[in-house]
């Protein structure tokens, strides 16, 4: 039941200041999704201890160098690691000829299936799901073909109260019908209500990643209310300007997105070479945005296991 | 007169225990060149203070991921450098499509020229050379093609004793001629023997970086005395066969180079990743060649300036 982001890289373009390229690792559950590699993600995992092994999802926002130059490396090492588990690859279409150029030397003893899984640039998609999680893209506005992803779990059923089950001598098929909301009718015919039975459900989490992107509104349906933000801010309002040109965010643009969207919490990163200090960065979201953080190397956001106030579940 | 060797890395093509693809500067006389340049490499000179930006020559050995990885990424930045002086990349003849794919987002706003020059994998072959080095290749056995790179100082002119000017009132014409190894001629007709003007002249000093390579003699004669000697050696013998097998060394291999070779010193290195220790290692090679010593990152070897014995130049 773990929902966690943790940053492997909090860089803009041009590392600088022990901040490394963008990579992510989004676990949910304990399945471990990757988002973004940039160069020397491998070296990030093995630091912070991932099991990168059980990584089976990798999602690349777009074509920039800082955001996939170490994916032939990490592929390379899951190959002389004996790997045999598929790996599935999300990003743009240019994507699979950049990365496979590099294996060739390696095709003959290769040890595990890798397969390409293009993603529109122009329209939302259901990119991935599975019984906990949905993963959709979000069309983002950068300087090429860029989209950012929407984690979001599942609504889970209902948690019927083990005592209940003794007192009432419910069966198999009782119990899946009062997991999904439904009510119990005695043999007597007295009909008790689900709540009787059941504790309020978890509230689904959920977690967008929006990089590299310029303030762009039309991502707000989409990300509205989610528990977690990331939402790159490369520059500060001084170098508004310059965001404008090169298709990325001000500090204060992110935080005026993550305060449209109402979300939980904003995560700022890829930050320019040219802040030695971030702490101007984070003063200028905040005064948008109260629940605003700074993505540092290491940093790990939690996602909290919240119980909804009723038994309804969300759809 | 400086001459180093700088490990930036000194892993085997899976990054463990903090060691990292090979990499390394070669500095000669304040000149920096790169040799590999193994994922995460900018990031390694930006840890050990190195101007990356002094570079304009990069040797790559091979098209294999760990010695190449970490080139698109290092370009990608000297662009956002600004840079504006040339760089000359020396390597496979593949490298060049394997590098350009990835500077093509880039390339309205490329800010410097790139030459790629293909090393001829199969003849040792001079490089490059100036007024004080001159870089070969290094034929070797490797899977793929693969060579070397032999650094070489070229023979310097004779330090002028500076009292002797005035003594004999020499001109420039005189002080060209003795810098040659010439003698003088007074006035009077007096010839005076070069080595009442001169110091002997330094040594010129060598440096070998042979990797990836299986035990190869045919090298030796190449290598022969050179003062420094880089040989990988990925394994211990208790993994001979495997050395052999995947085109690698093991350390009483590249040892025995040394030897043969009658080098002043060996570096070893590209360290198996199934070595979590490297005494062994060490050991191993020391028992055959006393000079051995493990690369490590951030270890800087230096090449003393020694005088000649005699003030005869060489050539």
């Amino acid at each position: 039941m773990t929902f966690t982001v943790r940053i492997l890289g909090s860089s803009g373009a041009l590392p600088a200041y022990d901040r490394h390229p963008t990579a992510q690792v989004v676990t949910i559950n304990d399945r471990p999704f990757l988002v973004d590699c940039g160069e020397g993600t491998q070296m990030r995992l093995m630091e912070q201890d991932v099991r990168k092994g059980r990584i089976e999802r990798i999602f690349i926002s777009h074509a920039h160098g800082d955001h996939y130059f170490g994916l032939p490396g990490l592929l390379s090492t899951f190959q002389l690691l004996t790997r045999t588990k598929p790996l599935h690859i999300y990003g743009p279409a240019v994507l699979e000829s950049l990365v496979m150029i590099h294996l060739n030397p390696y095709k003959e003893d290769w040890s595990y299936p890798i397969e390409f899984h293009v993603v529109n640039p122009q329209e939302a998609e259901l990119l991935f799901e599975d019984k906990d999680v949905e993963v959709h893209s979000i069309p983002l506005k950068h300087r090429i073909e860029c989209t950012g992803f929407l984690f979001r779990e599942k609504s889970r059923s209902l948690n019927i109260l083990p005592e209940k089950i003794s007192e009432y001598g419910l069966d198999f098929k009782d119990i899946k019908v009062i997991k999904e909301g439904g009510d119990f009718t005695t043999k007597e015919g007295n009909q008790i209500s689900n709540e009787e039975f059941t504790k309020p459900p978890h509230v689904p989490r959920s977690y967008a990643f929006c990089s590299d992107t310029a303030y762009h509104e039309p991502i707000l349906d989409q990300i509205q209310e989610v528990d977690l933000l990331y939402h790159e801010s490369t520059f500060m309002e001084e170098s508004a300007e310059r965001a404008t040109k090169t298709g990325h965010s001000t500090a204060s643009e992110a935080a005026t997105i993550a305060l449209k969207a109402g979300v939980g919490k904003l995560i700022l990163g890829h930050f320019s070479a040219k802040y030695s200090n971030l702490g101007g960065i984070l003063r200028e979201a905040r005064e948008v945005f109260a629940e605003s953080h700074l993505a540092i190397e290491g940093g790990v956001f939690e996602l909290p296991l919240v119980r909804a106030e009723s038994h309804k579940l969300s759809t």
